[in-house]
């Protein structure tokens, strides 16, 4: 990210017809974007495209989730059908819907929007051993980079993460343990409801997930493209591969990404841990139910624009926040100085 | 609000391809829309108009606001020309603009958008004395009233509440105070950036108010609508009666209305002190950083959508909510059922 534009985007904030630092975190959203684009104002980022990495996950068989695993081909059809929250929410915001799916555990028929990049039928159990190879892992980071690259070749100025598979919140909470030093227990929630007793396993689960693949000593955080790549192939998601690829090539093209929630938490942390620079080009869309998104979002230094406890996934949280991101830099484009609007300034 | 309608919304949501509960709040504000229209789904909130109550306040003269008055008349004309950041945003979220000047210190111009129902140039000093007349508060009451009536006939079909007036965060402060009966040092803040010493005198100013307007006494809230009304002119400003005004309109008609930041709450607190249905038909749109804020939506029960510190005003607040509360009722419209999506449901 650029910090000539950025300093250029809060000089210029404080010249605008509003008392300064009064829009609070969106005039950060704005310096930010400046940023980005490397040019104050920076451009409206619109048209803006969500795109869902849809893939089965093998600890599903460790009874992790109350949702049967069919339920990730069936909605990656609803979602294709336009029938999902994430449809109703893009077409609020004027959103494109691009499903990818990178590890689906199902042969999936052609559908419109749906494209295959498919690297497996679902990972391995990770509770086991690692969830995928480092291949595999590598395949499934391309699926996500050639996507944003795709998506912003299209002509889209906005790439919003969405994610979809059941049992995802899982490899979550074992990415997010692995790449923070937090122990599973602060890093892992109830997904889309577990009860008592499953969380309690489901902690357990996460943690024989840290011991089978050589993580179970806390702090020793993954540096280096090889660590890191390898963690990511042990306890990760093809989804999660997916768009942390996604979020890498957005910042190649220097377009903003909106991440989603505690799946999107879990791949930035492995984007930034390969490119530290990426985190510049992230916009945290919210903060979702899911403790472990609270230790990554924190652990990134990201603001959540929406905390509204969400724990949908699918890209809804991201979508929420697109609106609140363009009106941010549309301040910078609209809005009168001091001066142009013969408005009196502050006396002291 | 219609219980039927509501407790209908509330098993809608149970049926739709989503997690139960995983949209969090915005469940909430959906079931809360179908009770305000009586109707399951609810109407899409659009066409949406903010309306901007304008005036000045006699306070001012006390030294509680860094800002001249002339700010007040100077950004209505901005307002006017399209140059203030409510324009950007209203641009945003398609919401139109109207501006009703209920007691600006200044003869304005005939200006497009801004209409003149002007009760006086200005308040009285509140800290001397009663701000307004009842006579006084009850015409810029009516002026919302009438305004939310305008705007309803016109095709609008949620309203959102703006305002501007140098130093009526004072007077929202004092407001707070007396609907809540909590002490003025937790109900005052600092505005659009008043400095420590200024912050100091503003408390000590909203104390004398209360002393010379006979509300010292802690905990005695204004009950039955004689005493309403008194502490409303006693306190308040034209732009807090207008709005309050305009909430009551806005429930008449069975139209939502979204509050902005600490100038709609206190307005919200008298439009309830008034008429408590009246509460079921707003949404708060965000959460200031002006301490009072928190406390009056506390008071009132209303979770706001919004909570990135903005201390602007203007609607700013209220209309950055809008797309989220349009997510929220269009889920409702545009989401597959589990059944009709052919989606499998949770197992337990």
């Amino acid at each position: 990210v650029d910090p000539v534009a950025m300093a250029e985007a809060r000089t210029h904030q404080d010249r605008l017809t509003k008392p300064r630092g009064s829009l609070g975190a969106l005039e950060d959203v704005a310096v930010r974007l400046a940023g980005v684009a490397a040019s104050c104002p920076p451009p409206l980022p619109v048209p803006a495209a969500l795109a869902i990495f849809a893939a089965d996950h093998g600890v599903h068989a460790q009874g992790v989730s109350p949702w049967p695993q069919e339920v990730t081909a069936q909605m990656v059809a609803n979602f294709a059908a336009g029938g999902a929250v994430a449809n109703a929410f893009a077409a609020q915001v004027g959103a494109s819907v691009t499903v990818v799916d990178v590890g689906v555990a199902a042969d999936l028929p052609s559908m419109p929007g749906v494209s295959s990049r498919k690297v497996a039928y679902g990972t391995a159990d990770l509770s086991q051993g690692p969830a995928m190879t480092r291949e595999q892992a590598l395949q499934a980071l391309a699926a996500g980079i050639e996507t944003a690259g795709d998506l912003v070749a299209a002509g889209n100025r906005c790439l919003i993460t969405g994610d979809m598979g059941i049992a995802n919140t899982t490899a979550s909470a074992a990415l997010i343990s692995v790449f923070t030093g937090r122990d599973p227990a602060s890093a892992t929630g109830r997904g889309t409801g577990v009860d008592d007793a499953m969380y309690q396993h489901k902690i357990d689960v996460v943690r024989r997930a840290l011991t089978a693949n050589g993580y179970a000593e806390a702090g020793a955080v993954p540096q280096g493209q090889d660590a890191v790549l390898q963690a990511l192939a042990a306890v990760g998601g093809f989804e999660h591969a997916g768009i942390a690829g996604l979020i890498l090539g957005a910042a190649a093209a220097r377009v903003p990404v909106i991440l989603d929630g505690v799946i999107a938490g879990a791949a930035a942390l492995v984007a930034t841990a390969l490119a530290p620079e990426a985190a510049g080009y992230c916009v945290a869309g919210h903060r979702s139910a899911e403790p472990g998104h609270s230790v990554a979002l924190s652990y990134l230094g990201l603001r959540p624009l929406v905390d509204l406890e969400l724990r949908l996934g699918e890209g809804t949280g991201g979508l929420l926040a697109h609106p609140l991101v363009s009106a941010a830099v549309r301040v910078m484009h609209d809005v009168a100085t001091f001066d142009s609007a013969g408005v009196a300034d502050k006396e002291r």
